[in-house]
């Protein structure tokens, strides 16, 4: 069994186009042989947001802290801790945290797309 | 996008041999047309449990609030909110609360193991 606690300060930067003031750490991913997916911790700080974006794999994700925007196929809905979102493989969408403090989530995604391809940041 | 919030108010009691005071609900799963995995918001009650048992898929654990017992393969760790757990597939593993608070957690199972079948509680 393996135990990490999901610590802000142990996120790094995320380097991505249209990625803004965002951290990641992989919780549990491929580097930890776990067959199916993956558990990433997420941290965007205020003003921060994750990229505009659409890839043809899904995330499950809940939110930890905070409160965000969660843009999904050109809809936004506030977001708070406790929630649980399903993001649909190539559904266009982002974060963005317009409040004064942390906005932190995990955001799970399957080890492998597209017929076996690794996942970005599995 | 689907979006629920993780309430305690909303999960049903799990009807499983050697478990006790524990209830559960699918925040994301195969009724969704979710393709890889499920998420499932689990809460264990002031001396309840999960039952000791071992499967051949993988569980992926956060824990949202409280305090419990974790064991794998012979082995207690105590865990706390903001833990992730990673039990591998066979590993014998049990979650306990010994607080006199719940204790919730999120755990999360391939939609599939065994060559297709669908795993229980996805």
């Amino acid at each position: 069994m393996l135990i990490r606690h999901a610590d802000p300060e142990s996120t790094e930067p995320v380097e991505m186009d249209g990625v803004k003031d965002v951290t990641m750490q992989v919780m549990v991913g491929r580097e930890d042989d776990a067959p199916n997916f993956a558990l990433r911790h997420f941290v965007v700080q205020p003003d921060g947001h994750t990229p505009l974006h659409q890839h043809d794999y899904e995330h499950e994700v809940f939110v930890v802290e905070g409160t965000g925007e969660a843009e999904c196929e050109g809809e936004t809905h506030i977001v708070k801790a406790g929630d649980v979102l399903y993001i649909p493989a190539n559904d266009l969408h982002q974060f963005r945290n317009k409040s004064d403090a942390p906005f932190r989530f995990l955001c799970l995604v399957p080890m492998t797309f597209d017929c076996g391809k690794p996942t970005p940041g599995s």
